[in-house]
Protein backbone atom coordinates (compact mmCIF):
# COMPACT_ATOMS: atom_id res chain seq x y z
CA UNK A 1 0.00 0.00 0.00
CA UNK A 2 0.98 3.68 -1.06
CA UNK A 3 1.92 5.79 1.92
CA UNK A 4 -0.70 8.58 2.52
CA UNK A 5 -0.08 11.84 1.54
CA UNK A 6 1.17 14.16 4.01
CA UNK A 7 -1.33 17.19 3.29
CA UNK A 8 -4.03 14.31 4.98
CA UNK A 9 -2.47 13.29 7.90
CA UNK A 10 -0.24 16.71 9.05
CA UNK A 11 -3.02 19.28 9.54
CA UNK A 12 -3.46 18.20 13.33
CA UNK A 13 -0.95 15.58 14.54
CA UNK A 14 -1.09 14.05 17.88
CA UNK A 15 2.31 12.99 19.51
CA UNK A 16 1.13 11.19 22.83
CA UNK A 17 2.64 11.89 25.75
CA UNK A 18 2.11 9.06 28.46
CA UNK A 19 2.53 10.68 31.72
CA UNK A 20 1.03 13.96 30.62
CA UNK A 21 -2.03 11.37 29.77
CA UNK A 22 -1.96 9.82 33.15
CA UNK A 23 -4.29 8.29 34.90
CA UNK A 24 -6.10 7.81 31.54
CA UNK A 25 -4.19 5.08 29.30
CA UNK A 26 -2.70 6.61 26.23
CA UNK A 27 -4.97 4.88 24.16
CA UNK A 28 -7.68 6.24 25.49
CA UNK A 29 -6.58 9.59 24.78
CA UNK A 30 -6.24 8.90 21.55
CA UNK A 31 -9.32 7.29 20.60
CA UNK A 32 -11.14 10.38 22.17
CA UNK A 33 -8.93 12.34 19.94
CA UNK A 34 -8.96 10.47 16.52
CA UNK A 35 -13.16 10.00 17.04
CA UNK A 36 -12.39 14.06 17.28
CA UNK A 37 -10.44 14.91 14.36
CA UNK A 38 -6.93 14.52 15.04
CA UNK A 39 -5.63 13.27 11.41
CA UNK A 40 -2.34 11.70 12.87
CA UNK A 41 -1.04 9.95 16.07
CA UNK A 42 3.01 9.72 16.65
CA UNK A 43 3.79 7.41 19.68
CA UNK A 44 6.15 8.84 21.92
CA UNK A 45 7.50 7.80 25.18
CA UNK A 46 11.36 8.43 26.07
CA UNK A 47 11.10 6.09 29.13
CA UNK A 48 9.81 2.84 27.59
CA UNK A 49 11.45 0.04 27.16
CA UNK A 50 11.38 -1.73 24.11
CA UNK A 51 8.83 -4.49 25.17
CA UNK A 52 6.93 -1.68 26.93
CA UNK A 53 6.33 0.65 23.81
CA UNK A 54 5.55 -2.27 21.45
CA UNK A 55 2.45 -2.91 23.70
CA UNK A 56 1.55 0.63 24.16
CA UNK A 57 2.25 0.95 20.05
CA UNK A 58 -0.16 -2.27 19.61
CA UNK A 59 -2.46 -0.51 21.81
CA UNK A 60 -2.41 2.93 20.30
CA UNK A 61 -2.80 1.36 16.59
CA UNK A 62 -6.17 -0.52 18.11
CA UNK A 63 -7.71 2.81 19.47
CA UNK A 64 -6.52 4.71 16.38
CA UNK A 65 -8.74 2.02 14.39
CA UNK A 66 -6.90 2.55 11.04
CA UNK A 67 -8.54 6.01 10.79
CA UNK A 68 -5.34 8.06 11.01
CA UNK A 69 -1.69 6.91 10.60
CA UNK A 70 0.00 5.91 13.33
CA UNK A 71 3.49 6.77 13.37
CA UNK A 72 6.61 5.81 16.37
CA UNK A 73 9.12 8.22 17.48
CA UNK A 74 12.53 7.17 17.35
CA UNK A 75 12.36 3.53 17.38
CA UNK A 76 12.53 2.32 13.94
CA UNK A 77 12.72 -1.70 15.82
CA UNK A 78 9.87 -0.77 17.83
CA UNK A 79 7.72 -0.08 14.20
CA UNK A 80 8.92 -2.99 13.04
CA UNK A 81 8.22 -5.50 16.21
CA UNK A 82 4.82 -4.13 16.34
CA UNK A 83 3.84 -4.78 12.93
CA UNK A 84 5.37 -8.62 12.95
CA UNK A 85 3.15 -8.90 15.75
CA UNK A 86 0.04 -7.52 13.65
CA UNK A 87 -0.12 -3.91 14.63
CA UNK A 88 -1.12 -1.27 12.00
CA UNK A 89 1.16 0.89 12.23
CA UNK A 90 2.22 3.50 9.30
CA UNK A 91 5.79 5.03 9.53
CA UNK A 92 8.06 6.16 12.25
CA UNK A 93 9.17 9.88 13.23
CA UNK A 94 13.04 10.59 14.09
CA UNK A 95 14.76 13.42 15.46
CA UNK A 96 18.38 14.70 14.84
CA UNK A 97 20.10 12.15 17.70
CA UNK A 98 18.11 9.16 16.18
CA UNK A 99 19.53 7.03 13.69
CA UNK A 100 20.51 8.98 10.23
CA UNK A 101 16.95 9.00 7.80
CA UNK A 102 18.73 7.65 4.94
CA UNK A 103 19.35 4.36 6.72
CA UNK A 104 15.96 4.93 8.27
CA UNK A 105 14.29 4.78 5.11
CA UNK A 106 16.43 1.80 3.84
CA UNK A 107 15.09 -0.33 6.99
CA UNK A 108 11.35 0.69 6.55
CA UNK A 109 10.76 0.01 3.22
CA UNK A 110 8.97 2.82 0.39
CA UNK A 111 5.63 2.07 1.69
CA UNK A 112 6.39 3.56 5.22
CA UNK A 113 5.90 7.26 6.67
CA UNK A 114 9.32 8.57 7.48
CA UNK A 115 9.73 11.86 9.50
CA UNK A 116 11.89 13.96 10.68
CA UNK A 117 12.45 16.55 12.85
CA UNK A 118 14.53 20.18 11.89
CA UNK A 119 15.11 22.95 13.69
CA UNK A 120 17.90 24.80 11.37
CA UNK A 121 18.26 26.24 8.35
CA UNK A 122 21.46 23.49 8.30
CA UNK A 123 19.03 20.69 9.08
CA UNK A 124 16.23 21.89 6.65
CA UNK A 125 18.76 21.74 4.24
CA UNK A 126 20.58 18.51 5.24
CA UNK A 127 16.60 17.20 4.61
CA UNK A 128 16.88 18.19 1.03
CA UNK A 129 20.40 16.81 0.37
CA UNK A 130 18.81 12.96 1.46
CA UNK A 131 17.90 11.21 -1.60
CA UNK A 132 14.40 11.83 -2.79
CA UNK A 133 11.18 10.10 -1.39
CA UNK A 134 13.71 9.72 1.83
CA UNK A 135 11.78 11.59 4.29
CA UNK A 136 7.92 12.68 3.83
CA UNK A 137 7.68 15.66 5.86
CA UNK A 138 9.72 17.36 8.48
CA UNK A 139 8.50 18.62 11.84
CA UNK A 140 9.86 21.87 12.63
CA UNK A 141 10.23 23.17 16.70
CA UNK A 142 9.82 23.91 19.15
CA UNK A 143 7.59 27.00 18.05
CA UNK A 144 7.02 27.88 21.76
CA UNK A 145 8.83 26.35 24.73
CA UNK A 146 7.96 23.49 26.16
CA UNK A 147 7.94 21.72 29.02
CA UNK A 148 6.82 18.39 27.23
CA UNK A 149 10.20 17.89 25.54
CA UNK A 150 13.10 19.45 27.81
CA UNK A 151 15.79 19.12 25.21
CA UNK A 152 14.48 20.97 22.48
CA UNK A 153 16.66 23.92 21.19
CA UNK A 154 15.70 27.66 21.85
CA UNK A 155 12.03 28.69 20.56
CA UNK A 156 11.62 29.45 16.97
CA UNK A 157 8.46 31.48 17.67
CA UNK A 158 6.04 31.45 14.98
CA UNK A 159 8.44 34.08 12.74
CA UNK A 160 11.35 31.57 12.94
CA UNK A 161 8.90 29.07 11.86
CA UNK A 162 7.85 31.00 8.83
CA UNK A 163 11.41 31.13 7.77
CA UNK A 164 12.56 27.70 7.72
CA UNK A 165 9.06 26.41 5.93
CA UNK A 166 9.59 29.21 3.46
CA UNK A 167 13.25 27.99 2.84
CA UNK A 168 11.48 24.07 2.75
CA UNK A 169 10.36 21.69 -0.27
CA UNK A 170 8.99 19.19 1.94
CA UNK A 171 5.90 19.74 3.90
CA UNK A 172 6.09 21.25 7.15
CA UNK A 173 4.30 20.86 10.55
CA UNK A 174 5.10 22.54 13.55
CA UNK A 175 5.51 21.25 16.86
CA UNK A 176 6.20 23.03 20.51
CA UNK A 177 3.52 24.50 22.88
CA UNK A 178 0.67 25.26 20.07
CA UNK A 179 -2.06 26.21 21.09
CA UNK A 180 -5.70 27.06 19.21
CA UNK A 181 -4.03 30.72 19.05
CA UNK A 182 -1.22 29.63 16.75
CA UNK A 183 -3.60 28.66 13.79
CA UNK A 184 -4.11 31.47 12.22
CA UNK A 185 -0.07 32.25 12.17
CA UNK A 186 0.92 29.08 11.42
CA UNK A 187 -1.50 28.42 8.07
CA UNK A 188 0.01 32.10 7.22
CA UNK A 189 3.41 30.79 7.50
CA UNK A 190 2.74 28.01 5.53
CA UNK A 191 2.53 25.17 8.10
CA UNK A 192 1.05 22.19 6.35
CA UNK A 193 -0.47 21.43 10.11
CA UNK A 194 -0.18 21.73 13.78
CA UNK A 195 1.65 18.90 16.37
CA UNK A 196 0.41 19.25 19.89
CA UNK A 197 1.36 17.24 23.11
CA UNK A 198 0.17 19.03 25.86
CA UNK A 199 -3.06 20.72 24.41
CA UNK A 200 -4.74 17.06 24.31
CA UNK A 201 -2.86 14.88 26.56
CA UNK A 202 -2.84 17.38 29.53
CA UNK A 203 -6.58 18.44 28.34
CA UNK A 204 -9.16 18.11 30.82
CA UNK A 205 -11.43 16.65 27.90
CA UNK A 206 -8.95 15.95 24.85
CA UNK A 207 -12.03 15.35 22.80
CA UNK A 208 -13.02 19.16 22.92
CA UNK A 209 -9.80 20.62 22.78
CA UNK A 210 -9.20 18.41 19.67
CA UNK A 211 -12.20 19.72 18.09
CA UNK A 212 -10.97 23.23 19.15
CA UNK A 213 -7.56 22.56 17.37
CA UNK A 214 -9.35 21.17 14.56
CA UNK A 215 -11.98 24.26 14.10
CA UNK A 216 -8.95 27.03 14.85
CA UNK A 217 -7.23 25.32 11.82
CA UNK A 218 -10.17 24.62 9.76
CA UNK A 219 -11.14 28.00 10.19
CA UNK A 220 -8.08 30.44 11.14
CA UNK A 221 -10.02 33.43 11.03
CA UNK A 222 -8.18 35.75 13.47
CA UNK A 223 -6.62 34.66 16.46
CA UNK A 224 -8.40 32.90 18.86
CA UNK A 225 -7.86 32.37 22.48
CA UNK A 226 -9.19 29.29 24.15
CA UNK B 1 26.91 -17.03 5.99
CA UNK B 2 26.35 -19.37 8.94
CA UNK B 3 25.51 -17.50 12.55
CA UNK B 4 29.05 -18.94 14.26
CA UNK B 5 28.74 -21.36 17.36
CA UNK B 6 28.16 -20.09 20.87
CA UNK B 7 30.59 -22.21 21.72
CA UNK B 8 33.29 -20.39 19.93
CA UNK B 9 32.23 -16.73 20.77
CA UNK B 10 30.94 -17.06 24.44
CA UNK B 11 34.23 -18.03 26.44
CA UNK B 12 35.01 -14.39 27.03
CA UNK B 13 32.26 -12.13 26.29
CA UNK B 14 32.94 -8.22 26.91
CA UNK B 15 30.21 -5.77 26.92
CA UNK B 16 31.38 -2.76 26.82
CA UNK B 17 30.18 0.49 29.06
CA UNK B 18 31.32 4.09 27.63
CA UNK B 19 31.53 5.96 31.15
CA UNK B 20 33.93 2.78 32.53
CA UNK B 21 36.36 2.92 29.46
CA UNK B 22 36.53 6.42 29.24
CA UNK B 23 38.85 8.90 29.14
CA UNK B 24 39.43 5.72 26.64
CA UNK B 25 37.33 5.55 23.79
CA UNK B 26 35.39 2.39 23.93
CA UNK B 27 36.60 1.06 20.42
CA UNK B 28 39.95 1.10 21.65
CA UNK B 29 39.54 -0.51 24.83
CA UNK B 30 37.56 -3.02 22.22
CA UNK B 31 40.75 -3.33 19.81
CA UNK B 32 42.87 -4.12 22.91
CA UNK B 33 40.59 -6.62 24.52
CA UNK B 34 40.46 -8.47 20.85
CA UNK B 35 43.88 -8.78 20.27
CA UNK B 36 44.60 -10.28 24.10
CA UNK B 37 41.55 -12.65 23.96
CA UNK B 38 38.09 -11.82 23.74
CA UNK B 39 35.48 -14.12 21.73
CA UNK B 40 32.64 -11.77 21.55
CA UNK B 41 32.04 -7.90 21.83
CA UNK B 42 28.42 -6.66 22.36
CA UNK B 43 27.66 -2.97 22.64
CA UNK B 44 25.62 -1.44 25.21
CA UNK B 45 25.48 2.29 25.77
CA UNK B 46 22.06 2.72 27.56
CA UNK B 47 22.65 6.57 27.64
CA UNK B 48 23.62 7.15 23.72
CA UNK B 49 21.06 8.22 21.01
CA UNK B 50 20.78 6.40 18.05
CA UNK B 51 23.18 7.85 15.93
CA UNK B 52 25.58 8.31 18.23
CA UNK B 53 25.04 4.40 18.96
CA UNK B 54 25.16 3.05 15.24
CA UNK B 55 28.66 5.52 15.50
CA UNK B 56 29.72 3.59 18.44
CA UNK B 57 28.89 0.50 16.77
CA UNK B 58 30.60 0.90 13.62
CA UNK B 59 33.79 1.95 15.53
CA UNK B 60 33.67 -0.99 17.58
CA UNK B 61 33.25 -3.48 14.54
CA UNK B 62 36.38 -1.47 12.89
CA UNK B 63 38.24 -2.09 16.43
CA UNK B 64 37.27 -5.50 16.01
CA UNK B 65 38.09 -6.29 12.49
CA UNK B 66 36.16 -9.20 11.91
CA UNK B 67 38.03 -11.67 14.53
CA UNK B 68 35.10 -12.13 17.18
CA UNK B 69 31.20 -11.33 16.83
CA UNK B 70 29.87 -7.90 17.43
CA UNK B 71 26.71 -7.82 19.14
CA UNK B 72 24.45 -4.74 19.89
CA UNK B 73 22.63 -4.59 23.02
CA UNK B 74 18.85 -3.61 22.83
CA UNK B 75 18.30 -1.38 19.86
CA UNK B 76 17.33 -4.14 16.86
CA UNK B 77 17.52 -0.83 14.89
CA UNK B 78 20.85 0.44 15.43
CA UNK B 79 21.99 -3.35 14.59
CA UNK B 80 20.02 -2.80 11.09
CA UNK B 81 21.22 0.58 10.32
CA UNK B 82 24.98 -0.06 11.36
CA UNK B 83 24.44 -2.87 8.70
CA UNK B 84 22.98 -0.48 5.96
CA UNK B 85 26.08 1.42 6.69
CA UNK B 86 28.11 -1.05 5.87
CA UNK B 87 29.61 -2.02 9.47
CA UNK B 88 30.31 -5.84 10.03
CA UNK B 89 28.07 -6.75 13.13
CA UNK B 90 26.91 -10.24 14.05
CA UNK B 91 23.81 -9.74 16.01
CA UNK B 92 21.86 -8.25 19.42
CA UNK B 93 21.38 -9.39 22.40
CA UNK B 94 17.90 -8.04 24.28
CA UNK B 95 16.85 -8.47 27.92
CA UNK B 96 13.37 -8.70 29.32
CA UNK B 97 12.17 -5.50 28.89
CA UNK B 98 13.35 -5.29 25.49
CA UNK B 99 11.59 -6.24 22.64
CA UNK B 100 10.23 -9.68 22.57
CA UNK B 101 12.46 -12.10 20.96
CA UNK B 102 10.44 -13.38 18.52
CA UNK B 103 9.90 -10.58 16.86
CA UNK B 104 13.74 -9.95 17.36
CA UNK B 105 14.65 -13.34 15.49
CA UNK B 106 11.99 -12.51 12.25
CA UNK B 107 13.06 -8.92 12.37
CA UNK B 108 17.01 -9.79 12.06
CA UNK B 109 16.70 -13.03 9.85
CA UNK B 110 18.82 -16.29 10.31
CA UNK B 111 21.76 -15.15 9.75
CA UNK B 112 22.29 -13.04 13.21
CA UNK B 113 22.91 -13.87 16.54
CA UNK B 114 20.26 -13.63 19.19
CA UNK B 115 20.89 -13.84 22.69
CA UNK B 116 18.51 -13.12 25.71
CA UNK B 117 18.98 -11.84 29.39
CA UNK B 118 17.31 -13.90 31.68
CA UNK B 119 17.75 -14.42 35.65
CA UNK B 120 14.60 -16.53 36.75
CA UNK B 121 13.34 -20.04 36.34
CA UNK B 122 10.45 -18.60 34.45
CA UNK B 123 12.54 -16.51 32.27
CA UNK B 124 14.51 -19.63 30.90
CA UNK B 125 11.70 -21.92 30.64
CA UNK B 126 10.34 -18.68 28.69
CA UNK B 127 13.60 -19.21 26.33
CA UNK B 128 12.78 -22.66 25.72
CA UNK B 129 9.13 -22.10 24.82
CA UNK B 130 10.13 -19.99 21.91
CA UNK B 131 10.60 -21.47 18.65
CA UNK B 132 13.81 -23.82 18.33
CA UNK B 133 16.17 -21.25 17.07
CA UNK B 134 14.98 -17.90 17.73
CA UNK B 135 17.48 -17.63 20.55
CA UNK B 136 21.03 -18.30 20.62
CA UNK B 137 22.18 -18.27 23.84
CA UNK B 138 20.89 -16.83 27.55
CA UNK B 139 23.03 -14.32 29.42
CA UNK B 140 22.34 -15.41 33.07
CA UNK B 141 22.61 -13.01 35.99
CA UNK B 142 23.45 -11.07 37.71
CA UNK B 143 25.80 -13.56 39.21
CA UNK B 144 27.53 -10.98 41.84
CA UNK B 145 25.97 -7.29 43.08
CA UNK B 146 27.42 -4.38 40.00
CA UNK B 147 27.29 -1.06 39.63
CA UNK B 148 27.19 -1.05 35.79
CA UNK B 149 23.36 -2.73 35.86
CA UNK B 150 21.96 -1.04 38.79
CA UNK B 151 18.83 -2.45 37.49
CA UNK B 152 19.55 -5.56 37.33
CA UNK B 153 17.26 -8.37 40.15
CA UNK B 154 19.09 -9.88 43.09
CA UNK B 155 22.59 -10.67 42.47
CA UNK B 156 22.45 -15.11 41.63
CA UNK B 157 25.53 -16.32 43.12
CA UNK B 158 27.69 -18.70 41.31
CA UNK B 159 25.30 -21.36 42.70
CA UNK B 160 22.04 -19.35 41.68
CA UNK B 161 23.52 -19.58 38.43
CA UNK B 162 24.22 -23.20 38.49
CA UNK B 163 20.77 -24.06 38.91
CA UNK B 164 19.36 -21.84 36.35
CA UNK B 165 21.68 -23.28 33.94
CA UNK B 166 21.43 -27.16 35.12
CA UNK B 167 17.73 -26.02 33.95
CA UNK B 168 18.95 -24.51 30.58
CA UNK B 169 19.29 -26.52 27.44
CA UNK B 170 20.49 -23.29 26.04
CA UNK B 171 24.33 -22.27 26.29
CA UNK B 172 24.54 -19.83 29.31
CA UNK B 173 27.29 -17.38 29.73
CA UNK B 174 27.10 -15.64 33.01
CA UNK B 175 27.10 -11.68 33.97
CA UNK B 176 27.01 -9.64 36.90
CA UNK B 177 30.51 -8.71 38.51
CA UNK B 178 32.64 -11.95 37.19
CA UNK B 179 36.39 -12.34 37.93
CA UNK B 180 39.36 -14.19 37.42
CA UNK B 181 38.15 -15.81 41.18
CA UNK B 182 34.86 -17.12 39.84
CA UNK B 183 36.50 -18.96 36.39
CA UNK B 184 36.46 -22.64 37.93
CA UNK B 185 33.55 -22.08 39.67
CA UNK B 186 31.51 -21.39 36.46
CA UNK B 187 33.18 -23.60 34.30
CA UNK B 188 32.23 -25.94 37.05
CA UNK B 189 28.52 -24.69 37.09
CA UNK B 190 28.54 -25.69 33.34
CA UNK B 191 28.80 -21.92 31.85
CA UNK B 192 29.91 -22.02 28.53
CA UNK B 193 31.78 -18.12 29.13
CA UNK B 194 32.10 -15.43 31.37
CA UNK B 195 30.56 -11.89 30.15
CA UNK B 196 32.23 -9.22 31.72
CA UNK B 197 31.93 -5.48 32.08
CA UNK B 198 34.05 -3.65 34.96
CA UNK B 199 36.88 -6.23 34.83
CA UNK B 200 38.21 -4.78 31.56
CA UNK B 201 36.43 -1.84 30.67
CA UNK B 202 37.68 -0.36 34.33
CA UNK B 203 41.25 -2.07 33.99
CA UNK B 204 43.79 -0.01 34.41
CA UNK B 205 45.18 -1.92 31.08
CA UNK B 206 42.42 -3.89 29.84
CA UNK B 207 44.65 -6.27 27.77
CA UNK B 208 46.65 -7.43 30.35
CA UNK B 209 43.25 -8.26 32.23
CA UNK B 210 41.98 -9.74 29.29
CA UNK B 211 45.21 -11.72 29.47
CA UNK B 212 44.15 -12.94 33.01
CA UNK B 213 40.45 -13.76 32.17
CA UNK B 214 41.64 -15.93 29.09
CA UNK B 215 43.87 -17.66 31.17
CA UNK B 216 41.70 -17.98 34.22
CA UNK B 217 38.98 -19.78 31.98
CA UNK B 218 41.22 -21.84 30.50
CA UNK B 219 43.03 -23.43 33.16
CA UNK B 220 40.39 -23.05 35.91
CA UNK B 221 42.71 -25.13 38.79
CA UNK B 222 40.92 -23.59 41.89
CA UNK B 223 40.24 -20.45 42.45
CA UNK B 224 42.56 -17.43 41.67
CA UNK B 225 42.74 -13.91 42.82
CA UNK B 226 43.88 -10.98 40.99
Amino acid sequence: MPRPAPAQYLPLYLVTDTALCAPRAVADVVAAAVAAGVTCVQVRDKHAGGRDLVSLVAAVARAAEGRVPVLVDDRVDVYLAARELGARVDGVHVGQSDLPAGAVRRIVGVDAVVGLSAATPGQVAAAHALPAGTVDYLGIGAVHATATKPDHPAPLGVEGFATLAAGADLPCVAIGGITTADAAALRAAGAAGMAVVSAICAAADPAASTRDLAEAWRAPTGRRSR
